[in-house]
């Protein structure tokens, strides 16, 4: 491929579908990913471009002539190209938004009205609009006018004489259907609208729950103002999914693995700084039994394992409740039948995993004082890190913080501080 | 809700949509949970067990009569069908397939003769299909005899004579394009068919890159076989979403978050124990330096900290490591550069790190020599925790271990060994 035969990579490109390239070029090392952009033919740039992440697209988008951006801005959808300006530093972004023509500039702007993370940013123009009082007959000889209908069409959205959304007319209707019934009578008044203040998380258990393609978004007094497309709910629940995974690791979502070595470095420098504000709280607890640890050193050697088994069960019940809270599975009404159980299964792994770890202490150092107080250590650590793993994510929630990124911290301080205070605190007091 | 008002409840869960009901289902503690099942009516139940997690609807069917879980079989997809019976006990599966129409039982035994996660066990019958030679007039009266299309039906799927896949011609086509055009002429030859032996990611990426609502599957003599549906696609995202953030905490993606505590113990102590040989591990690298902890208990009490910054430092790059292995973006092409990147970024972060940690070390013991180890262990755990953090994952691919499995235990035995061994075995070198 890199035989400096660019002509025929050219060629073989101009084949490719956007969705591709946009891989092929995220899974490439900076350097040959501009390389490989020169060579994509503008027709193609738009839609590249938004299917890439934001770190990778903004990087190209800087080595780009204003007039090259502004030209693909004007065949994106104005979703995308909303999210793309909004990414862009200022002046970039001014000057693009001068020469975009009035109807795309004045779409863009209703975008940019409603605030990040809502329907109303996710959705797009290109909407193929009915009256309900016409029949079939005429919305065929209307479609007939297209030449091609956009992507995820699944059905043309029903408008009154006001622009007031009535429902969806689908296009199996259109072709199964008698064409001399008027669309109000076929249509799906079902198809329920959204709302343009809608949170983007609901918008996607929306379409998961009524297996939409395409749904119409609506103002407050019900005027149709666009439609969201599948694609774009997919893009979400991909970006949620790896939220929830490099959340908790300080990561950010859109991180592109090929991003230069500072940008990275400084990004997982931030996490490891927080994360060593933990560590040293735990280590100042050990601090408190200096005196204990030096009479008996085999205590040094076993609080590892009473603070990581309690960091393990704690991040399980964590997850669990991150992905229920996410899911809106947990509500009111169950919390507290979830913190119970939660605990329950504490106290069972506790007083199993405390005779198991209780024995192996003993054949090792046979002791059997040391061998009944990690068994206390641990059970106490279990319970508690079940008892946080529910209630950090909750509390989190309340206060308006994401747990997916600070839940797992504050569980290991907790565990980490519990378990070494749980174990020495309590060899302090039965042992010396 | 609960105010024992059956009978409207009943007439109000009639209204619900299945994916609604799901949900419902799920966000409720066992016993309800049957309740509310009871009132749901049987044309309702098909629908509704497919959208359920499996731990879910395996804990219904158990309570349902034979003949009616075998009515609300023959309404489902067939790969919803195919999905369920194998996750059934021998014999209830055995007298639910025995009771199927012969078509059905047919279909279903095509779908499980593919190996799980292929293609072939994702695609549905539900296709329409239209012949090549023929003109668009006839297959809109060929549409006009349906009541109704089945769901994500964006496409009739093109074949020629003897049921070779030829491509697919989109309804929007059927819509615009003049009537007496022959479907050969108008029909999308570009949009491929999948293979059925395809494995089930790869069938996502192509969903994803291709913008596909439904898909063709062809055995490898390119007879049209079903099709997939994007609902299907979308349920595989979710559950790798859910298997990469759940299956690090040995959870398993299809957990009910309302199962029996027994049933939820066993499941975590498994991970448990396994986490415990760590543990032991890192406990008997300590036990190897007792002598030197016994003479400076400093050491004692600094010691979580180096090993914690590896873990976190580690789990960073396994968990882009793992993204990109799943997102295809790591070849062996790239895998070397990316290799390095990591480990620049661990002896960056290491250097830093390794100076503040110091510092604080010494204003916490004033003891130049502590202060040194320290930064000589943590630069050293970076380094390596960098270097497994891209190691493991790409060794346990090649393995064909999943990496969300075990990456994450690998990893911390190895950061907590490497964390334990530098500091006290520089300390015990330099400082005795």
């Amino acid at each position: 491929l890199e035989q400096q035969d660019y002509d025929q990579l050219r060629l073989l490109l101009d084949q490719t579908h956007p969705g591709q390239l946009a891989d092929l070029l995220e899974a490439m090392p900076p350097k040959k990913r501009r390389q490989l952009w020169d060579l994509i033919s503008e027709s193609q740039e738009a839609e590249t471009l938004a299917f890439l992440h934001d770190e990778v697209r903004n990087s190209l988008i800087e080595e780009m002539q204003p007039e090259e951006v502004v030209a693909a801005a004007e065949q994106m959808d104005v979703n995308d190209l909303a999210y793309m300006i909004e990414e862009l530093p200022e002046h970039i972004r001014q000057s693009i938004e001068e020469k975009l023509s009035d109807e795309i500039r004045e779409h863009l702007e209703t975008n940019l009205s409603f605030e990040e993370g809502t329907a109303g940013r996710l959705m797009s123009q290109d909407v193929i609009t009915v009256r309900n009082d016409v029949t079939l007959e005429v919305v065929l000889r209307y479609l007939k006018l297209h030449e091609d209908l956009p992507e995820y069409t699944d059905g043309l959205m029903v408008i009154d004489r006001e622009g007031f959304y009535q429902g969806k007319l689908l296009l199996n209707t259109v072709l199964t259907r008698n064409k001399n019934l008027l669309v109000k009578e076929v249509m799906n008044s079902q198809h329920q609208a959204i709302l343009a203040t809608t949170d983007e998380h609901d918008v996607t258990l929306f379409f998961e729950q009524f297996h939409f393609i395409s749904a119409a978004v609506v103002d407050e007094n019900n005027l149709l103002l666009g439609r969201i497309k599948l694609d774009d709910v997919i893009q979400i629940l991909r970006a949620e999914a790896d939220h929830a995974l490099m959340g908790r690791e300080g990561l950010d979502e859109e991180e592109d693995l090929f991003a230069p070595v500072i940008n990275s470095t400084k990004r997982r420098t931030v996490w490891l700084g927080i994360n060593l504000i933990t560590a040293f709280l735990a280590a100042w607890v050990i601090g408190m039994y200096t005196d204990t640890l030096d009479k008996i050193v085999a205590l040094a050697v076993l609080m590892p394992i009473v603070a990581s088994m309690g960091g393990i069960a704690g991040s399980q019940t964590l997850t669990l409740t991150i992905r229920g809270l996410a899911l809106d599975q947990i509500t009111s009404g169950n919390r507290f039948w979830l913190a119970r159980k939660e605990v329950m299964i504490g106290i069972l792994n506790g007083m199993l995993w405390a005779v198991v770890i209780a024995f192996l202490s003993w054949v090792w150092f046979q002791d059997a004082g040391i061998s009944l107080v990690i068994a206390a250590a641990i059970t106490i650590n279990l319970i508690a890190a079940a008892a946080s793993g529910i209630a950090i994510p909750l509390i989190l929630e309340r206060m308006r913080i994401d747990p997916a990124l600070s839940g797992a911290v504050i569980l290991t301080t907790v565990t980490d501080v519990v378990g070494f205070m749980s174990f020495l605190g309590l060899a302090t007091y039965f042992l010396l």
